[in-house]
Protein backbone atom coordinates (compact mmCIF):
# COMPACT_ATOMS: atom_id res chain seq x y z
CA UNK A 1 0.00 0.00 0.00
CA UNK A 2 1.01 3.61 0.32
CA UNK A 3 1.65 6.51 3.04
CA UNK A 4 0.87 9.54 2.44
CA UNK A 5 2.68 12.90 4.18
CA UNK A 6 0.16 15.17 4.44
CA UNK A 7 0.69 19.05 5.97
CA UNK A 8 -2.32 19.69 7.90
CA UNK A 9 -1.83 23.24 7.63
CA UNK A 10 -1.07 25.90 10.65
CA UNK A 11 -3.83 24.93 13.37
CA UNK A 12 -7.29 25.96 11.73
CA UNK A 13 -8.67 22.44 10.32
CA UNK A 14 -10.39 24.49 7.38
CA UNK A 15 -6.62 25.05 6.23
CA UNK A 16 -5.81 21.90 5.20
CA UNK A 17 -5.71 21.27 1.22
CA UNK A 18 -8.85 19.37 -0.79
CA UNK A 19 -5.99 16.68 -1.41
CA UNK A 20 -4.70 16.10 2.24
CA UNK A 21 -8.57 16.14 3.55
CA UNK A 22 -9.24 13.75 0.69
CA UNK A 23 -6.67 11.13 1.72
CA UNK A 24 -7.57 11.61 5.34
CA UNK A 25 -10.78 10.72 5.07
CA UNK A 26 -9.88 7.32 3.08
CA UNK A 27 -7.16 6.17 5.49
CA UNK A 28 -7.27 3.01 6.83
CA UNK A 29 -4.19 4.29 9.53
CA UNK A 30 -4.01 7.73 10.89
CA UNK A 31 -0.92 9.16 12.51
CA UNK A 32 -1.19 12.55 14.16
CA UNK A 33 0.45 15.24 15.62
CA UNK A 34 -0.06 16.81 19.00
CA UNK A 35 -0.59 20.44 17.51
CA UNK A 36 -3.05 19.02 14.61
CA UNK A 37 -6.46 20.38 15.43
CA UNK A 38 -9.57 17.47 16.37
CA UNK A 39 -11.42 17.76 13.70
CA UNK A 40 -9.53 16.38 11.11
CA UNK A 41 -8.11 13.26 13.26
CA UNK A 42 -12.25 13.20 13.60
CA UNK A 43 -12.52 13.31 9.75
CA UNK A 44 -10.37 9.81 9.37
CA UNK A 45 -13.26 6.71 9.02
CA UNK A 46 -14.58 5.93 12.33
CA UNK A 47 -12.73 2.19 11.80
CA UNK A 48 -9.58 3.93 10.71
CA UNK A 49 -6.59 3.41 13.46
CA UNK A 50 -5.63 6.32 14.94
CA UNK A 51 -1.77 6.78 16.44
CA UNK A 52 -1.15 10.01 18.46
CA UNK A 53 2.48 11.04 18.05
CA UNK A 54 2.94 12.03 21.08
CA UNK A 55 5.56 10.46 23.41
CA UNK A 56 7.13 8.35 20.60
CA UNK A 57 10.62 8.80 18.94
CA UNK A 58 10.97 10.03 15.80
CA UNK A 59 12.71 6.44 15.16
CA UNK A 60 9.53 4.72 16.21
CA UNK A 61 7.20 6.98 14.00
CA UNK A 62 9.66 5.99 11.08
CA UNK A 63 9.22 2.16 11.65
CA UNK A 64 5.40 2.59 12.55
CA UNK A 65 4.97 4.14 9.21
CA UNK A 66 7.21 1.42 7.20
CA UNK A 67 5.11 -1.36 9.11
CA UNK A 68 1.86 -0.21 9.01
CA UNK A 69 2.85 1.82 4.91
CA UNK A 70 3.49 -2.11 3.98
CA UNK A 71 -0.43 -3.58 4.44
CA UNK A 72 -2.71 -0.06 4.38
CA UNK A 73 -3.37 3.44 2.92
CA UNK A 74 -1.40 4.82 5.96
CA UNK A 75 -1.40 9.00 6.34
CA UNK A 76 1.18 10.77 8.39
CA UNK A 77 -0.76 14.24 9.00
CA UNK A 78 1.76 16.85 10.46
CA UNK A 79 1.39 20.53 11.18
CA UNK A 80 2.30 22.87 8.62
CA UNK A 81 3.67 21.79 5.82
CA UNK A 82 5.73 18.28 6.23
CA UNK A 83 9.18 20.07 4.54
CA UNK A 84 9.03 23.13 6.27
CA UNK A 85 10.92 22.60 9.46
CA UNK A 86 8.53 19.54 9.81
CA UNK A 87 11.28 16.35 9.94
CA UNK A 88 9.06 15.26 6.61
CA UNK A 89 12.46 14.52 4.91
CA UNK A 90 13.18 11.98 7.47
CA UNK A 91 10.21 10.02 7.20
CA UNK A 92 9.85 10.17 3.17
CA UNK A 93 14.04 8.77 3.37
CA UNK A 94 12.71 5.72 5.95
CA UNK A 95 9.85 4.93 3.40
CA UNK A 96 11.99 5.04 0.21
CA UNK A 97 14.72 3.03 2.04
CA UNK A 98 12.14 0.50 3.11
CA UNK A 99 11.03 0.43 -0.65
CA UNK A 100 7.29 1.55 0.54
CA UNK A 101 5.51 3.86 -1.53
CA UNK A 102 4.54 7.61 -0.69
CA UNK A 103 2.94 10.09 -1.86
CA UNK A 104 3.66 14.19 -0.87
CA UNK A 105 0.72 16.21 -0.06
CA UNK A 106 1.82 19.99 1.04
CA UNK A 107 0.07 21.79 3.47
CA UNK A 108 -0.03 25.72 4.25
CA UNK A 109 2.85 26.50 6.53
CA UNK A 110 2.57 29.01 9.50
CA UNK A 111 5.82 30.77 7.56
CA UNK A 112 3.09 33.06 5.56
CA UNK A 113 -0.05 31.77 7.14
CA UNK A 114 0.45 32.71 11.09
CA UNK A 115 1.66 36.20 10.42
CA UNK A 116 -1.33 37.03 7.50
CA UNK A 117 -3.62 35.74 10.43
CA UNK A 118 -2.50 38.82 12.09
CA UNK A 119 -2.37 41.22 9.35
CA UNK A 120 1.25 41.13 8.42
CA UNK A 121 2.78 40.05 4.78
CA UNK A 122 5.44 38.45 4.83
CA UNK A 123 6.89 40.08 1.49
CA UNK A 124 5.22 43.77 0.45
CA UNK A 125 6.30 45.30 -2.73
CA UNK A 126 8.01 48.69 -1.43
CA UNK A 127 9.33 47.21 2.02
CA UNK A 128 10.29 43.64 1.87
CA UNK A 129 10.81 41.23 -1.45
CA UNK A 130 12.74 38.99 0.63
CA UNK A 131 12.16 36.59 3.74
CA UNK A 132 14.27 34.13 5.87
CA UNK A 133 13.40 31.40 8.00
CA UNK A 134 14.62 29.27 10.46
CA UNK A 135 13.90 27.18 13.42
CA UNK A 136 16.30 26.83 16.05
CA UNK A 137 16.43 24.92 20.13
CA UNK A 138 19.78 26.48 20.06
CA UNK A 139 19.79 30.66 19.62
CA UNK A 140 23.74 30.61 20.56
CA UNK A 141 24.08 28.13 17.76
CA UNK A 142 22.19 30.45 15.46
CA UNK A 143 24.60 32.11 12.55
CA UNK A 144 23.31 35.80 14.04
CA UNK A 145 25.99 37.90 12.14
CA UNK A 146 24.74 36.21 8.49
CA UNK A 147 21.15 36.73 9.68
CA UNK A 148 21.50 40.69 11.14
CA UNK A 149 22.95 41.01 7.37
CA UNK A 150 20.67 39.61 4.80
CA UNK A 151 18.30 42.06 3.61
CA UNK A 152 13.99 41.15 4.39
CA UNK A 153 12.16 39.60 6.65
CA UNK A 154 13.10 37.36 9.33
CA UNK A 155 10.87 34.66 10.23
CA UNK A 156 11.81 32.85 13.72
CA UNK A 157 9.96 29.23 14.59
CA UNK A 158 10.89 29.05 18.28
CA UNK A 159 9.03 29.81 21.68
CA UNK A 160 8.49 33.36 23.42
CA UNK A 161 10.83 32.37 25.85
CA UNK A 162 13.41 32.36 23.99
CA UNK A 163 12.86 35.22 21.73
CA UNK A 164 15.02 38.04 24.02
CA UNK A 165 18.03 36.40 23.41
CA UNK A 166 17.39 36.16 20.02
CA UNK A 167 16.94 39.79 19.27
CA UNK A 168 19.92 40.35 21.75
CA UNK A 169 22.07 38.22 19.68
CA UNK A 170 20.71 39.95 16.30
CA UNK A 171 20.93 43.94 17.79
CA UNK A 172 24.87 42.86 19.02
CA UNK A 173 25.55 41.76 15.44
CA UNK A 174 24.10 45.43 13.98
CA UNK A 175 20.42 44.29 13.33
CA UNK A 176 18.36 48.28 14.44
CA UNK A 177 16.82 47.16 18.17
CA UNK A 178 13.76 49.93 16.52
CA UNK A 179 13.14 47.34 13.72
CA UNK A 180 9.30 46.39 13.90
CA UNK A 181 8.65 42.67 15.47
CA UNK A 182 6.16 40.34 16.31
CA UNK A 183 5.54 37.26 17.92
CA UNK A 184 1.91 35.43 17.40
CA UNK A 185 1.28 32.37 19.48
CA UNK A 186 -0.70 29.80 18.11
CA UNK A 187 -1.61 31.43 15.24
CA UNK A 188 -4.71 30.82 13.44
CA UNK A 189 -6.64 29.22 16.41
CA UNK A 190 -8.81 30.38 18.44
CA UNK A 191 -6.34 30.70 21.18
CA UNK A 192 -4.08 32.84 19.10
CA UNK A 193 -2.14 35.89 20.62
CA UNK A 194 0.15 38.47 19.52
CA UNK A 195 2.91 40.47 20.81
CA UNK A 196 3.84 43.95 19.10
CA UNK A 197 6.93 45.99 19.78
CA UNK A 198 10.30 47.05 18.97
CA UNK A 199 12.95 44.26 18.45
CA UNK A 200 14.78 45.55 21.31
CA UNK A 201 11.56 45.68 23.42
CA UNK A 202 10.28 42.13 21.99
CA UNK A 203 11.68 39.71 24.42
CA UNK A 204 9.47 41.10 27.46
CA UNK A 205 6.31 41.11 25.67
CA UNK A 206 6.62 37.74 24.37
CA UNK A 207 8.11 36.20 26.96
CA UNK A 208 5.35 34.21 28.63
CA UNK A 209 3.47 33.78 25.37
CA UNK A 210 2.36 29.56 24.90
CA UNK A 211 4.32 27.70 22.12
CA UNK A 212 4.17 26.91 19.11
CA UNK A 213 5.01 30.87 18.63
CA UNK A 214 6.59 32.64 15.04
CA UNK A 215 8.42 35.58 15.99
CA UNK A 216 8.65 37.89 12.44
CA UNK A 217 10.93 40.89 12.50
CA UNK A 218 11.42 43.47 10.36
CA UNK A 219 9.56 46.40 8.59
CA UNK A 220 6.81 44.26 7.00
CA UNK A 221 5.43 44.15 10.93
CA UNK A 222 4.43 48.16 10.19
CA UNK A 223 1.94 47.24 7.52
CA UNK A 224 -0.07 45.44 10.26
CA UNK A 225 -1.82 48.51 11.53
CA UNK A 226 -2.80 49.84 8.15
CA UNK A 227 -4.37 46.22 7.61
CA UNK A 228 -6.29 45.83 11.15
CA UNK A 229 -8.76 47.94 11.06
CA UNK A 230 -10.57 46.83 8.10
CA UNK A 231 -10.00 43.63 8.68
CA UNK A 232 -11.33 42.80 12.30
CA UNK A 233 -14.24 44.24 10.56
CA UNK A 234 -15.04 41.29 8.45
CA UNK A 235 -13.81 39.07 10.81
CA UNK B 1 -20.39 42.99 1.48
CA UNK B 2 -16.47 41.41 1.45
CA UNK B 3 -13.59 40.64 -0.68
CA UNK B 4 -11.63 37.20 0.11
CA UNK B 5 -8.03 37.16 -1.11
CA UNK B 6 -7.99 33.73 -0.87
CA UNK B 7 -4.64 31.45 -1.96
CA UNK B 8 -5.52 28.99 -5.19
CA UNK B 9 -1.83 27.06 -3.92
CA UNK B 10 1.20 26.31 -6.29
CA UNK B 11 -0.74 24.78 -9.64
CA UNK B 12 -1.96 21.47 -8.65
CA UNK B 13 -5.80 22.63 -8.12
CA UNK B 14 -6.27 20.18 -5.66
CA UNK B 15 -3.77 22.26 -3.56
CA UNK B 16 -6.25 24.80 -2.33
CA UNK B 17 -7.30 24.76 0.50
CA UNK B 18 -10.92 23.71 1.59
CA UNK B 19 -11.77 27.04 3.58
CA UNK B 20 -10.58 28.50 -0.02
CA UNK B 21 -12.48 26.22 -2.27
CA UNK B 22 -15.33 27.07 -0.20
CA UNK B 23 -14.78 30.52 -0.52
CA UNK B 24 -14.67 30.27 -4.42
CA UNK B 25 -18.06 28.17 -4.55
CA UNK B 26 -20.02 31.11 -2.73
CA UNK B 27 -19.07 33.59 -4.37
CA UNK B 28 -21.05 36.19 -6.54
CA UNK B 29 -17.29 37.79 -8.47
CA UNK B 30 -14.03 35.71 -9.08
CA UNK B 31 -11.04 37.99 -9.93
CA UNK B 32 -8.18 35.47 -11.00
CA UNK B 33 -5.30 35.27 -11.98
CA UNK B 34 -3.39 33.87 -15.22
CA UNK B 35 -1.83 31.23 -13.40
CA UNK B 36 -4.75 29.82 -11.59
CA UNK B 37 -6.14 26.48 -12.59
CA UNK B 38 -8.74 26.13 -15.06
CA UNK B 39 -10.71 23.83 -12.44
CA UNK B 40 -10.69 26.49 -9.95
CA UNK B 41 -12.33 29.03 -11.90
CA UNK B 42 -14.68 26.42 -12.99
CA UNK B 43 -15.87 25.84 -9.30
CA UNK B 44 -17.27 29.43 -9.12
CA UNK B 45 -21.08 29.35 -9.18
CA UNK B 46 -22.33 29.53 -12.80
CA UNK B 47 -23.87 32.83 -12.54
CA UNK B 48 -20.51 34.17 -11.42
CA UNK B 49 -18.84 37.35 -12.44
CA UNK B 50 -15.61 36.10 -14.02
CA UNK B 51 -12.82 38.78 -14.43
CA UNK B 52 -9.48 37.55 -15.38
CA UNK B 53 -6.25 39.86 -14.18
CA UNK B 54 -4.27 39.27 -17.18
CA UNK B 55 -3.49 42.53 -18.86
CA UNK B 56 -5.19 44.52 -15.88
CA UNK B 57 -2.61 46.70 -13.88
CA UNK B 58 -2.61 46.34 -10.59
CA UNK B 59 -4.00 49.75 -9.34
CA UNK B 60 -6.77 48.73 -11.71
CA UNK B 61 -7.30 45.31 -9.51
CA UNK B 62 -7.29 47.28 -6.48
CA UNK B 63 -10.19 49.56 -8.29
CA UNK B 64 -12.06 46.80 -9.24
CA UNK B 65 -12.36 44.69 -5.96
CA UNK B 66 -13.57 47.62 -4.00
CA UNK B 67 -16.17 48.64 -6.21
CA UNK B 68 -17.81 45.27 -6.54
CA UNK B 69 -16.61 44.62 -2.91
CA UNK B 70 -18.59 47.42 -1.65
CA UNK B 71 -21.82 45.37 -3.45
CA UNK B 72 -20.92 41.43 -3.59
CA UNK B 73 -19.09 38.51 -2.30
CA UNK B 74 -15.92 38.92 -4.36
CA UNK B 75 -13.13 36.09 -4.43
CA UNK B 76 -10.02 37.70 -5.77
CA UNK B 77 -8.27 34.42 -6.52
CA UNK B 78 -4.37 34.48 -6.71
CA UNK B 79 -1.56 31.82 -6.83
CA UNK B 80 0.13 30.50 -4.15
CA UNK B 81 -0.43 32.23 -1.07
CA UNK B 82 -1.47 36.15 -1.55
CA UNK B 83 1.47 37.81 1.03
CA UNK B 84 4.54 35.69 -0.37
CA UNK B 85 5.29 37.13 -3.33
CA UNK B 86 1.73 38.28 -3.93
CA UNK B 87 1.02 41.70 -3.41
CA UNK B 88 -1.46 40.48 -1.65
CA UNK B 89 -0.84 43.13 1.03
CA UNK B 90 -1.58 45.80 -1.90
CA UNK B 91 -4.85 44.17 -2.48
CA UNK B 92 -5.51 44.58 0.96
CA UNK B 93 -4.30 47.96 1.67
CA UNK B 94 -6.79 49.15 -0.85
CA UNK B 95 -9.58 47.30 0.56
CA UNK B 96 -8.82 49.11 4.11
CA UNK B 97 -8.18 52.52 3.18
CA UNK B 98 -11.42 51.68 1.35
CA UNK B 99 -13.68 51.04 4.28
CA UNK B 100 -14.39 47.42 2.11
CA UNK B 101 -14.03 44.44 4.84
CA UNK B 102 -11.89 41.76 3.41
CA UNK B 103 -10.98 37.83 5.05
CA UNK B 104 -7.27 36.47 4.22
CA UNK B 105 -7.37 32.92 3.10
CA UNK B 106 -3.91 31.77 2.86
CA UNK B 107 -2.59 29.54 0.51
CA UNK B 108 -0.20 26.78 0.02
CA UNK B 109 2.60 28.63 -1.44
CA UNK B 110 5.19 27.13 -4.56
CA UNK B 111 8.09 28.07 -1.83
CA UNK B 112 8.42 24.67 0.03
CA UNK B 113 5.24 22.95 -2.36
CA UNK B 114 7.13 23.42 -5.51
CA UNK B 115 10.68 21.64 -4.17
CA UNK B 116 8.35 19.20 -2.38
CA UNK B 117 6.97 18.15 -5.87
CA UNK B 118 10.20 17.05 -6.97
CA UNK B 119 10.76 15.32 -3.61
CA UNK B 120 13.52 18.44 -1.84
CA UNK B 121 12.96 19.51 1.36
CA UNK B 122 13.85 22.83 1.45
CA UNK B 123 14.42 22.21 5.08
CA UNK B 124 15.99 19.14 6.21
CA UNK B 125 17.77 17.75 9.50
CA UNK B 126 21.73 17.76 9.43
CA UNK B 127 21.29 19.66 6.14
CA UNK B 128 19.63 23.33 6.45
CA UNK B 129 17.71 24.14 9.47
CA UNK B 130 16.94 27.74 7.31
CA UNK B 131 15.86 29.09 3.87
CA UNK B 132 16.26 32.44 2.37
CA UNK B 133 13.46 33.36 -0.29
CA UNK B 134 13.54 36.09 -2.89
CA UNK B 135 12.05 37.17 -5.59
CA UNK B 136 13.73 39.87 -8.26
CA UNK B 137 13.35 41.17 -11.66
CA UNK B 138 16.76 42.99 -11.39
CA UNK B 139 19.30 39.99 -10.63
CA UNK B 140 21.62 42.86 -9.98
CA UNK B 141 19.52 44.60 -7.70
CA UNK B 142 20.14 41.94 -5.39
CA UNK B 143 22.58 42.00 -2.22
CA UNK B 144 24.30 39.30 -3.38
CA UNK B 145 26.90 39.13 -0.95
CA UNK B 146 24.70 38.81 1.92
CA UNK B 147 22.45 35.86 0.20
CA UNK B 148 25.93 34.10 -0.43
CA UNK B 149 26.17 33.91 3.21
CA UNK B 150 23.00 33.42 4.65
CA UNK B 151 23.14 30.06 5.80
CA UNK B 152 20.59 27.47 4.55
CA UNK B 153 18.47 26.99 1.80
CA UNK B 154 18.23 29.25 -0.79
CA UNK B 155 14.82 29.41 -3.02
CA UNK B 156 14.46 32.04 -5.92
CA UNK B 157 10.88 33.04 -7.73
CA UNK B 158 12.45 34.06 -10.97
CA UNK B 159 12.12 32.80 -14.81
CA UNK B 160 15.09 30.55 -15.89
CA UNK B 161 16.46 33.10 -18.33
CA UNK B 162 17.83 34.79 -15.08
CA UNK B 163 19.36 31.86 -13.35
CA UNK B 164 22.51 32.10 -15.18
CA UNK B 165 23.40 35.73 -13.92
CA UNK B 166 22.26 34.55 -10.74
CA UNK B 167 24.22 31.72 -9.83
CA UNK B 168 27.33 34.08 -11.08
CA UNK B 169 26.61 36.89 -8.61
CA UNK B 170 26.59 34.38 -5.88
CA UNK B 171 29.52 32.59 -6.98
CA UNK B 172 31.61 35.73 -7.58
CA UNK B 173 30.32 36.63 -3.79
CA UNK B 174 31.96 32.88 -2.36
CA UNK B 175 29.12 30.81 -3.05
CA UNK B 176 30.59 27.69 -3.57
CA UNK B 177 30.28 26.92 -7.69
CA UNK B 178 29.65 23.04 -6.17
CA UNK B 179 26.93 24.16 -4.72
CA UNK B 180 23.45 21.53 -5.28
CA UNK B 181 20.92 23.26 -7.63
CA UNK B 182 17.96 22.72 -9.34
CA UNK B 183 15.27 24.71 -11.25
CA UNK B 184 11.72 23.77 -11.40
CA UNK B 185 9.10 25.03 -13.83
CA UNK B 186 5.38 25.15 -13.36
CA UNK B 187 5.76 22.98 -10.31
CA UNK B 188 2.82 20.66 -9.25
CA UNK B 189 1.26 20.94 -12.90
CA UNK B 190 0.82 18.33 -15.40
CA UNK B 191 4.16 20.86 -17.51
CA UNK B 192 6.25 20.29 -14.25
CA UNK B 193 10.19 20.17 -15.71
CA UNK B 194 12.75 20.09 -13.83
CA UNK B 195 16.68 20.88 -13.99
CA UNK B 196 19.58 19.46 -11.39
CA UNK B 197 23.25 20.83 -11.87
CA UNK B 198 25.70 22.05 -9.81
CA UNK B 199 25.47 26.05 -8.99
CA UNK B 200 27.95 26.98 -11.67
CA UNK B 201 26.38 24.70 -14.53
CA UNK B 202 22.16 25.19 -13.65
CA UNK B 203 22.09 28.39 -15.53
CA UNK B 204 23.02 26.39 -19.12
CA UNK B 205 20.48 23.62 -17.87
CA UNK B 206 17.56 26.05 -16.86
CA UNK B 207 18.31 29.24 -19.49
CA UNK B 208 15.21 27.46 -21.39
CA UNK B 209 12.57 26.34 -19.02
CA UNK B 210 9.02 27.88 -19.21
CA UNK B 211 7.98 30.42 -16.49
CA UNK B 212 7.11 30.49 -13.42
CA UNK B 213 9.89 28.65 -12.36
CA UNK B 214 11.57 28.09 -8.86
CA UNK B 215 15.34 28.00 -8.46
CA UNK B 216 16.20 25.84 -5.25
CA UNK B 217 20.17 26.15 -4.21
CA UNK B 218 21.38 24.25 -1.31
CA UNK B 219 22.67 20.57 0.12
CA UNK B 220 18.77 19.52 0.39
CA UNK B 221 18.97 19.49 -3.60
CA UNK B 222 21.01 16.00 -2.97
CA UNK B 223 18.19 14.68 -0.76
CA UNK B 224 16.39 14.27 -3.71
CA UNK B 225 17.75 11.19 -5.07
CA UNK B 226 17.48 9.45 -2.48
CA UNK B 227 13.80 10.26 -2.13
CA UNK B 228 13.09 10.11 -5.86
CA UNK B 229 12.89 6.15 -6.26
CA UNK B 230 10.05 4.99 -3.73
CA UNK B 231 8.33 8.55 -5.12
CA UNK B 232 8.30 8.08 -8.36
CA UNK B 233 6.73 4.11 -7.36
CA UNK B 234 4.05 5.77 -5.84
CA UNK B 235 3.04 8.16 -8.54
Amino acid sequence: MTVALVGAGPGDPELITVRGLARVRACEVLVYDRLVAGELVDAAPPEALRIAREGVSQDEVNSLLVAHGRKRRVVRLKGGDPFVFGRGGEEALALAEAGVPFELVPGVSSLAAVPESVHIPITHRGVSSSVTAFASHDVEALDAAALARVPGTLVAFMGGARVERLAQRLIEHGKPSSTPAAVVSRGTTEEEQVAVARLGAIGAVARDLPTPALVVIGDVVAVRAALAVAGQAAA
